[in-house]
């Protein structure tokens, strides 16, 4: 037989199941230690997926049993919605088969294949079915049934199916047998589902592991959310093949309308608008759609200004739980330093919306002296493995920390330093590297979106350090000077027989700043701010002192004195009138609601005085926009008032070298 | 309508096409800049697989055209078999079609992915279809055809189809339009050629980039590299499901039957071990194997010893092209010492045989002062990106360099230093991390492997480190000792007046070394391998040296003195007799064959002598086997012979401090 007939012969197609039965490590399970987790991450997500699609607050218990030497069942199960008793046995015993893989909005799963790839994973490595039992709220008890892949026909199997009484009023449970190893550490399964509760405050979750107590994370609030939207594709990215197949299937007749229909931000003058910068005739027919055409579109489309995607397809984790995530990291140890966590405005990456947020602390008990600590999130969920294939620590180390006052070999690579950094993409799609959902590829639109938002926060950083560095640094003047300064003069004033002089004017001269300080103190359930303003000038000087609270999750209580300007994104700002010379004002705030170990520190900032006087708080940002005075700052007393007094320092050094 | 219901209408199968139609960059499609390139990288791995299949030399054409501003063809044609003209749309156009799934032998592509992958991110990107030509031996003119893959269904979608007149008796060409940009350094095209070139030195490779002159690699060999033979899978590490399985498909009638005929080296008396190891009667029917049957017989399998695999499903780089492969890497740079490569014997991981090879170059020109560079490759095909994904990188992070002589941080990480590590896993199944091949996963059996090579390697650097550090410091004392000595003795004898005395018992005493230096020399094509044996001892030494040459590449030109021992593996031993107190012997010989810059340095050994006494060489590790002469050394000689000439330093120095 010819070579290429006899080639020929050997060509199959080859089943969805079978490749990922030989290609178990795409799917995660590499190492009995990682099928392990994989398996618990998978069960989670689907869990916190269906109830959040059924909008109930999730319970979730997670139980590993130990089966034998290296055998165990995993147990997921959720107070979700159910599953319709047809569907179940797809569901679970079919590789790419899901419904949430056309829909576009933010969610865990996406691909079908998470939960019946893990019970693949079992059956191959145990020759056991996995278990399901699930029930709709419509439904009196249970459906129950034990089902493997049938990895040639990719075609669930099931091997046994019964109702069963079940005293959940809804929700499904999975049992999967597998061979795995269980680990502690940071890729082991308590430090996933800690991570996850972090994020999901609004999730009970309990775990029972092979050995000793079940865990239990409580619910931290009982508010569900904001169920995210099903949108349709932006239209910056998209390609000429994706549209042209769009059009195919458009159920529009002219070309505006399908634009208008087809995607989300265009509305019929934008539609109107990328027609003509296309050269096209708006009634053309989609259907006919030539390849020219097309590429007249996608090309036009960057060049006509398209609303950003709206954000309610979106389920960022905000600000609050950022830091909360990274105090909990922390644990017993106590930072320095929290920056303000960024978060992105949503952008887009060919079609789908995303939107980046990144949070970094630093110092204080922190270790110094190893690689900063990465830790990394999507749609919520966080990430374990994988961590040198992934963007966002791609991201990390693309930027060059020296300086933002890390230490990092290079100006490339992971910094070394005494700090954490959080990073979260959260996206209708976001584009993991495998079909393990380990890390996330380096798309060229989220790396700019990551790298924007990493120095930010390397510069929030950077500005903490150099105002710390400066502080520090004008504290030691005043030290000497305040220390220093009466000894020389008492001495001088002993040795040439006059009295001790007055220092103050002398001080502010040598000193000539506005010192700034601030105090927090928690008690009771309330954070109180005292704010000092030193006047170390020679003259009386007026100032705006501004403070950005954290735009929510706390009421205000008292205020002293009654600031000038509140606004509802936490800004408030004081008019100081006159401080008169070695004087100095208070402002005190209280804070209600926020919890312990929440509040450490305010954004402080100036105006109305030159910027270069004031220690402990920055020039007032351009972009806070309404304008105070500018004040007009009294003149230093020309001659200090109590010349007869001055002491002849040149004399008294002379005596003192004759003693 | 509930909502359980509401969402089982919303459950579909998802066909793959679609899957990776919204999952590029699992494919490799993250960017345009990546995309190019692995498009390029499918199609020359088709045609190394293509012409391989049909032992013919590769002729490869690989052809960048610019078509647009962001638009690119590529093109690549191969001399191998060409393709029977009815399976053609379906190996193009259809995804996860193909040959080699199931076959068990080393090849690149595995999964009817690869260049289906890349047809369709082309039309998806350009909305253009890829054009195929292709002609086998039997075909008077080719067959060309356009076509796309129909991704709501997973089939090829022909456009065109006629046949051509091509001047090519056989072989196959693909042209696919794709978005794309064009990049040079680390992750060009035309690196990624370089190094394929490298590993595959019987390819001749053409690259005509889109502007400038085509780059030729000329065929370094015209030898075919072995053909691989496929194989049965291994019993080591074979699943309980994956059993099951097998012996439900088996045509074998007896346990004992189906392991002999199922997996390679089991033969009729390890099978019979098997059954009774795992208490299972041979004759029992493997159609009707319980669960605790296939658990008890994988339970079994590693308590009995099985043969290692057949190595010839492996086609591994070899030591030759792997110093070759670094050679080239380098380019001008001169490095200070190629560590002779690691080659592992053939281990198994899940039924899959594999072999792990690590190179190593050190010092010299290279860049003292940055991460030591990491080369990837597996089944001889380059890896480019998602280095830190990647098994290859993990293992070289997880060993401690600095005991090796590198630098690294908390002993952890890629180390700093003047090295490059070059390593290779080739299997008949190579665990990627993803379909896009970038990487390969963290599977425990080929960690195990890697980290015993790099360990082996960095022993070996370790040695070629402290032999360099001993004979530097030696060298200094000689210089000292030799400089030195003569003046003070020479300065001593003129102040005393007595002639100056002869110091070699003086000198021979206070080094008390044998001291063994080679000089390479390359002239005509030739090395000229010279070692001289020196004795700064003061009694005559007797001792065996013995070379390490290279297992093959060479021919053995003159050699003087005789060998005592030539070995086929390489291993050389002259028996040197006596050498006098301040002598030396001189061994040469003579390699043919070599090119230039192949050879540097020689493994030396030493027998029959105390080690410590030798500077220059190793003692011989134990498993040379031969045992050599332990020769009876000499004493040194009690007094010195010249007792009259002695001069009394003490005297001198007096004598000196009057002057």
């Amino acid at each position: 037989m010819p070579l290429a007939e006899e080639l020929a012969k050997k060509q199959r197609e080859i089943a969805i199941s079978e490749f990922f039965e030989r290609n178990k490590q795409i799917l995660g399970y590499d190492s009995p230690t990682k099928a392990l987790l994989t398996a618990v991450k998978e069960g989670v997500e689907n869990a916190l997926d269906a109830t959040e699609e059924a909008a109930v607050l999730p319970e979730i218990l997670v139980e590993v049993r130990k089966l034998g030497k290296d055998e165990f069942a995993v147990v997921v199960e959720d107070n979700g919605p159910g599953i319709f008793k047809k569907e179940v046995a797809n569901v679970f015993g079919r590789l790419l088969y899901g419904s949430r893989f056309h829909s576009r909005r933010q969610t865990r799963g996406q691909q079908g294949l998470g939960i019946s790839g893990a019970i693949m994973y079992g059956q191959i490595t145990t020759g056991k079915p996995a278990t399901i039992r699930t029930r709709t709220a419509e439904m009196d008890v249970a459906y129950e049934l034990d089902l493997i892949v049938d990895t040639r026909k990719n075609k669930p199997s099931v091997q046994r199916e019964e109702f069963k009484v079940w005293d959940k009023k809804q929700g499904t449970r999975v049992e999967i047998p597998l061979k795995g190893r269980l680990i502690g550490g940071k890729q082991s399964i308590v430090e996933y589902l800690k991570s996850t509760a972090i994020v999901n405050p609004h999730a009970h979750v309990r775990y029972q592991p092979p050995e000793g107590d079940a865990i239990v994370w409580e619910r931290a609030t009982s508010e569900l959310p904001p169920k995210t939207v099903e949108i349709k594709p932006h239209p910056y990215g998209i390609e000429i093949g994706t549209l042209l197949g769009m059009a195919k299937e458009t159920k529009s007749y002219k070309l505006s309308a399908f634009l208008e229909e087809e995607f989300t931000r265009i509305s019929s003058r934008v539609a109107d608008e990328i027609c003509k910068a296309a050269g096209l005739d708006p009634n053309t027919r989609p259907k006919s759609m030539s390849l020219e055409e097309a590429k007249a579109i996608v090309d036009a489309i960057p060049k006509v200004k398209v609303m950003a995607p709206p954000t309610d397809c979106l389920s960022p984790i905000g600000e609050r739980l950022i830091k909360k995530g990274l105090k909990n990291v922390l644990g017993n140890l106590r930072p320095e330093f929290y920056s303000p966590p960024v978060s992105r405005d949503a952008a887009v990456w060919q079609g789908n919306p995303f939107q980046v947020e990144v949070g970094i602390v630093f110092g204080g008990d922190l270790p110094p002296d190893q690689p900063v600590d990465v830790l990394r999130f999507a749609n919520r969920v966080p990430l374990l493995y994988q961590a040198g294939a992934c963007a966002l620590t791609q991201a990390v180390e693309a930027v060059d920390w020296r300086r933002y006052g890390l230490e990092q070999r290079g100006g490339q690579g992971v910094p070394y330093g005494p700090a954490i950094i959080m990073l979260h993409v959260c996206s209708t799609k976001v584009p993991y590297t495998s079909e393990a959902k380990e890390a996330v590829a380096t798309v060229p639109e989220i790396m700019t979106e990551l790298d924007l938002a990493l120095k930010e926060s390397g510069r929030r950083l950077k500005t903490h350090l150099s105002k710390k560095a400066r502080r520090e640094k004008t504290r030691e003047k005043f030290e000497i000077v305040q220390k220093i300064l009466p000894q020389i003069a008492a001495k001088s004033a002993s040795i040439v027989g006059k009295k001790v002089p007055n220092l103050d004017a002398t001080i502010t001269k040598i000193m000539g700043v506005v010192w700034i300080e601030e105090a927090v103190a928690f008690e009771g359930g309330t954070y109180t701010v005292t704010i000092d303003v030193h006047n170390f000038t020679p003259a009386g000087k007026k100032l705006n002192l501004h403070a950005l609270l954290p735009r929510n999750g706390w009421t205000l209580g008292k205020v002293d004195p009654k600031p000038a300007d509140v606004r509802e994104d936490g800004k408030f700002t004081w008019e100081l009138k006159r401080i008169g010379s070695v004087e100095k004002a208070t402002v005190t705030f209280e804070l209600l609601g926020l919890e312990k170990g929440e509040y450490d520190e305010t954004d402080l900032y100036v105006s109305g005085i030159p910027p270069e006087l004031v220690i402990g708080a920055e020039p007032l940002p351009g972009d806070w926009e309404l304008n105070y005075k500018e004040f007009e700052q009294e003149e230093a007393p020309a001659v200090a008032a109590e010349e007869e007094d001055e002491i002849d320092y040149d004399e008294a050094e002379e005596k003192l070298d004759d003693e």
